[in-house]
């Protein structure tokens, strides 16, 4: 890789076709089509199928080398002028979950897709290869886990377990690959990436609140997850004063109430979530003699996020005493956090710049493919606004001008890294 | 009802047979015996016969006058001087939960017995007539509602009512009373009760705690009960930063701990429950979208109870504005306080003072039958100990001590209100 963005002059920011861009969305966003305006098209059915043909016409359209990996992942390759180079990749998937939207992995293969369009309509070539993916079952509804294809290509995870995998009908991998005819000859771990780069609508509220167009991914915040089980006395609610209760349930109000005061002490980036309860016995007038919850604190600094964990094991130990409970913290997940190459952060933040879109830095809060292929490659994010910031949802809605703009941003960014005819 | 302890020569103070009262108990106590060492014995079974009739066969035995009423309760009456004179009454019940206990209940009906035997040991004469009730179906678990016996006694319920109700296996309260032959002939609504007493174990850790003997109970708490729904927005807990969330989560924690609050605020009467809680999606990685729970508050007076529910008004006021959430708060009961007679709770502590046991105040925070009786005459209720305050539940235990003083109180409280012989 080698960035030459700030030897970019003014005149060549390139942009997107927006309406072609939106119409690919549209196109694929048929197969596959709810009711309610969103998509059904879980990873390996016949439905991934279409969408995986249509997708293999239009790069073969485009001028396209295609290729299929042993997991089911789709490159599209446009030459460079070196082709000894490794290519410069964008992509994500398009799989849905089964009340999905249009736009969740799907805007990011086709923003990829534009970006080859787009060098063909300038008749541009560029020093590096370029290739557009569509990696396999990232969401892990059908089969776990998410992220699969990528996983695969990155050495994440071992061919052999990901093909073994079953889905609630008893049907592998392996088998749901062969009968789409999609189980291609491509080995894994897959090729050398020159960069890395994926377009994808936020998922989440902030661009939207903030008005502004492009995120500029900085990373991924780091998790910890913990199984928390309060043990206190159940008794009933009547003849037990408040002064001798062991009230398991007001121990897990303290600890929700703390889980989000010590991420809003770790503002902007600190998020901390109780997403489970279960109370113990769940009778109205009966004090709860147990509660199980969960507890997920994330971070991008690891610095902080030991704070927090540290935190709430001291809060857990002070609420122990003062409510003579038992309380048990099991660890369920510990993701490292995860920093963006500050080539590529720095690249999406210059063309964004460059092009006048109105951008802030970002963090991805949730799990995407660039997180794989950032251990064996410098990748780099870009987010766009989704309304409401809704996603994993038939009501899932982007805005055509801001697809547009993350598909221009992606184009300069991608560009800047190949490296370009002078 | 003459109440005359102050007129009672310190002479006079009688005890109970201790030992005599724990043998019943241990008796009684083997109709339904667990494996555990606690009772099954539901109302209307077989068991619940075979204890009725050995109730009837000891009330014989003390000499008393046998009667049952269209509900089955169970009246041994001993006749007294004037026998125009409503009779004074204690009792309580025979049945149990499906994993209940030796004494709740049980206690009470053998103390009353245990009066009886006492004054037929000193050839005690009453003014009015004693009379010791096993109230039908106390605990309610195979027929509710719970204190039904009392309920029709009282007019609460009407007796048709009552013996239409049916169990999970379609059983009526008439089917029932006929099999095991305790429909009786007695009408419903009862007989004028000139002053009811009635000894219970306490139900509660208070006693044990404050390491006392007798509880002079002061009368029951109200109670208001409510179901609460929230309604945040559901959103992935990665993606959405702390400050843009409606987690109905945090907001149901924040009620949680001001429920506890405020009941502790109105010390040492008030009681502030949340018993119930299922939180929405519930999923360790989604912020909960909605929640519904429960809120029991109880109070001895009136005015604390109702600046307690207004205080809950005013706090989910104040949560829905800070965090743009929804919260519905739909009552679902409303029982008003209720204050045993003065002279009845008079006579309990001035017989637990003269005889020398360390007593408290107390309130009920349960059901009894008691509660339904005050409407209709003098009323009071004499608490012991339970053992860790456990009930409901095999491991319930007693001290015989303990046990043999509430009868002791009882007798010459029932002494005291019922006259006798110069």
């Amino acid at each position: 890789m080698d960035m030459q963005a700030d030897k970019n002059p003014a005149a060549e920011w390139l942009t997107a076709n927006r309406d072609r861009l939106w119409q690919s969305l549209m196109d694929q966003g048929k197969i596959g089509e709810t009711a309610k305006g969103g998509l059904n098209r879980q990873a390996l059915t016949d439905l991934d199928r279409q969408v995986r043909e249509l997708l293999i016409q239009w790069g073969k359209d485009a001028g396209c080398d295609i290729s299929i990996d042993k997991i089911g992942n789709i490159f599209l390759r446009r030459a460079g002028m070196d082709n000894t180079l490794p290519p410069v990749m964008t992509g994500s998937h398009i799989d849905t979950q089964p009340t999905g939207g249009k736009f969740d992995g799907c805007f990011g293969v086709m923003a990829g897709l534009e970006v080859i369009r787009r060098l063909n309509d300038l008749n541009i070539t560029t020093r590096a290869p370029i290739e557009v993916v569509a990696w396999t079952n990232e969401e892990g509804c059908r089969f776990p886990p998410c992220m699969m294809g990528s996983g695969v290509f990155t050495g994440e995870f071992t061919l052999e377990e990901a093909l073994a995998t079953r889905d609630a009908k008893g049907i592998s991998v392996a088998e749901a690959l062969d009968s789409i005819g999609f189980a291609g000859e491509k080995t894994v771990p897959g090729h050398a990436v020159g960069a890395y780069f994926e377009a994808h609508i936020e998922q989440g509220p902030i661009l939207e609140d903030a008005q502004k167009t492009i995120g500029v991914v900085l990373g991924a915040l780091g998790q910890r997850w913990f199984d928390v089980t309060i043990e206190g006395v159940e008794s009933h609610a009547g003849p037990t004063p408040m002064q001798l209760r062991h009230d398991a349930g007001l121990v897990a109000a303290e600890l929700i109430t703390y889980v989000n005061r010590i991420a809003l002490e770790h503002a902007p980036h600190g998020r901390g979530t109780v997403g489970c309860l279960d109370l113990f016995p769940g009778s109205r007038n009966v004090i709860p003699g147990k509660v199980n919850m969960t507890v997920d604190l994330r971070h991008l600094d690891s610095h902080s996020l030991n704070l927090m964990v540290t935190g709430l094991k001291a809060r857990i130990h002070e609420l122990e005493e003062l409510h003579g409970v038992t309380v048990t913290l099991t660890p369920t997940a510990d993701f490292a956090p995860l920093y963006f190459a500050d080539a590529c952060v720095s690249a999406v933040r210059q063309a964004a710049e460059a092009l006048g879109y109105e951008h802030i830095d970002i963090v991805s809060g949730a799990g995407h493919d660039a997180i794989f292929l950032a251990e064996q490659a410098p990748a780099g994010m870009i987010f766009v606004p989704c309304e409401g910031g809704i996603s994993h949802n038939e009501m899932e809605r982007a805005d055509p001008d801001h697809l547009a703009a993350g598909a221009s941003v992606l184009l300069n960014a991608m560009l800047n890294a190949a490296g370009k005819e002078a």
